[in-house]
């Protein structure tokens, strides 16, 4: 089997099984309680919020648990909501490929009486910062734009967006999950206000990841009660699986130059290899992508006959993002790249994880190659292309 | 060491542990994910749900999984107000001595427009179904009663409340987080429309709970993102933390009547000696409480000197509630049973595990009339209740 949807989820490392099995039988105590026992699970978890902060360059205070990535892109843009409904600021700029977890709070702040921009990403699946500056107005409180894209895998232009949003004084978050353990990221160099991300993108547990809020900025919680996490995030909080995040999250930050340059690798001759079907095209810019990233557009097919016929032959793919998968509606992803419905149905992503092999990518060449071609010899629309009666697009 | 504070948190049970583990190394994927390895994590995950929906009566869609009481609580709330405010119902009953994960979301509502009346739990912490009649009018949207109180462990009529709210038409939802695993709740029977629950409580893990929610009551999400959970809670699910949920549940319910009646009778033999100690009081009903809760208060001392004391001969226990630990306020719940500031200050709460032995009950009582007698001797309120300066009030 080989395993090419990393971006759904990743295994879970050795090392971070080891310490989450560890801590679940031997640190058990609630972190509230004052006696010895409830300090030691204190300790793993403030040892875990000191790592994961250094790891990206953060304090720990600024680093506040949550139960994964969509909480903390759900809790990151209340705040920022919140802030700016006191300062009669209501208008936020965003993307349109942002994950849901994004657009769906954004959606509901509009119900709520927030204007909402969704800037353009081009076809090469980038934001333009200049973009964003003329899209701020007086009343913008808030800019969030993701690190990397979930499906296309583009790394955006973090740095220029969040200079842009600090001299305009506009909160600037970013949905990080892709991004974290994959890519290099210091938020004390780079000019971002909060970030989101999630364990188990980065080979840690389900269920947990953390969301970054720079000092000085007041985090609204999203589930209220006791007064853990200072009062921003109520609940007992997840030491078991916030302290194996932490391992992962070392693991995945010390392996990281390794890992990416072995990745990038292995992705562009993956990418070389499907290129040469005809009728296909990349998804999102070449080179501005993350290291394990690989998405095409295959003309004349239905992405989900690919997936399952790839999935016979042992090669777990999916055609975009898992969040949305069991939709019968085109990736919103791939459509803002400016992919028609018909291309965007015939979509393959491959995301790699860091221990493929030459070997396993030319088994990958080969299988899609295999597929698309018998796919394409069922295919009515195919049929239509070839004898002209349709135009093709890619 | 004796642990003797199960209502703050349960050690992991060994089957629970396994099931855990298992899932993490074997089970891994996405469950949303298409291809046969997310399929079977979708199998877990769904086996899981439909064995806890049996374990409590309800059926499998009407059970939500979440991470934690705490964030279930927040849902069930805000989705009755939500409910309420579309049909301008803004008034919520609940009590004064609920957790806090629901009486700062009332709080929050409140600033919203809503109104709050808070119930009376009186001197025996119980509230009286006839004064939740007596309460609603015609634009109570909920009622909102815990199931069993966290800190002095009494057991509320949930039947005969939830029966007057079925008659008045009112929603209604218990905070059952202390109760789940430990009482019989069968909601196919009980008129009950949401529930809270947290695995942690009853041996499961931590970060991990679930939302019943009866069937016909669209959950408002407070996650917003992806498909999951039917739409009512995004993220990526916490598969090997459910399926361990699961497990603890059933092995909970398992071992429930036999566990329940040695409780019943190592706790009885607690407050029996626990009572021998001058000018104490037992919190809540003798009866109507928790198999293993044992609340006291003790007058001329102060609670936290006494349960470190306790966790230096190796007994760990709790003043109240983990989740306000740190806080120098005294217990809200408490107060609300009429205990005045001074003699709440004094309080112990111990909450016994299925494990406890009659030795170590006798060894608990012995140890607390030690440092009892001892805070007492250096304690100048007690110098002034027993020269007569002070009159004592228990």
């Amino acid at each position: 089997m080989i395993y090419a949807d990393n971006a759904a989820t990743t295994r879970m490392s050795e090392k971070a099984i080891h310490v989450m099995t560890q801590v679940l039988q031997e640190t058990w105590g609630n972190p509230s309680s004052l006696y010895e026992h409830g300090q030691r699970a204190k300790t793993v978890l403030e040892n875990a919020r000191g790592e994961i902060a250094a790891l990206i360059g953060a304090e720990a205070r600024e680093i506040t648990f949550t139960s994964g990535g969509s909480e903390a892109d759900n809790q990151a843009i209340r705040t920022a909501a919140e802030i700016g409904r006191s300062k009669g600021k209501k208008h936020i700029i965003s993307t349109a490929f942002e994950h849901h977890a994004v657009l769906h709070t954004l959606e509901r702040l509009k119900k709520e009486g927030f204007e909402i921009t969704l800037l353009d990403v081009h076809e090469n699946g980038l934001v333009v910062p200049s973009e964003v500056e003329a899209a701020i107005r007086d009343d913008t409180c808030l800019v969030t734009v993701m690190y990397a894209n979930n499906e296309i895998g583009t790394v955006q232009p973090i740095r220029e967006i969040g200079e842009i949003c600090r001299r305009k004084n506009v909160l600037f978050h970013t949905d990080a999950v892709q991004a974290v353990g994959h890519l290099p990221i210091n938020v004390a160099d780079e000019p971002i206000d909060m970030l989101s991300a999630s364990a188990h993108k980065f080979h840690g547990p389900k269920g947990v990841g953390f969301l970054y809020c720079r000092r000085g900025i007041r985090l609204v919680p999203l589930i209220e009660g006791g007064a853990q996490e200072h009062g921003r995030r109520a609940g007992t909080e997840n030491v078991p699986g916030i302290a194996a995040m932490a391992a992962a999250l070392r693991e995945s930050c010390e392996k990281m130059p390794e890992n990416a340059a072995h990745l990038i690798r292995m992705r562009d001759r993956l990418i070389a290899g499907l290129s040469a079907i005809p009728h296909c095209a990349l998804n999102g810019d070449a080179e501005k992508r993350l290291p394990g990233n690989v998405s095409f557009c295959f003309e004349g097919i239905e992405g989900e006959s690919l997936l399952l016929m790839l999935d016979d032959m042992g090669i777990q793919a999916s055609s975009g993002s898992a969040c949305t998968s069991g939709s019968l509606d085109p990736s919103h992803v791939l459509l803002a790249i400016g992919r028609v419905h018909d291309v965007a149905h015939g979509s393959l992503r491959l995301t790699l994880g860091e221990d493929i092999t030459e070997e396993q990518v030319d088994e990958i060449i080969g299988a899609v190659k295999e597929v698309v071609t018998c796919l394409r010899g069922f295919s009515p629309v195919w049929r239509d292309l070839t004898s002209g009666k349709k135009p093709f697009i890619l």
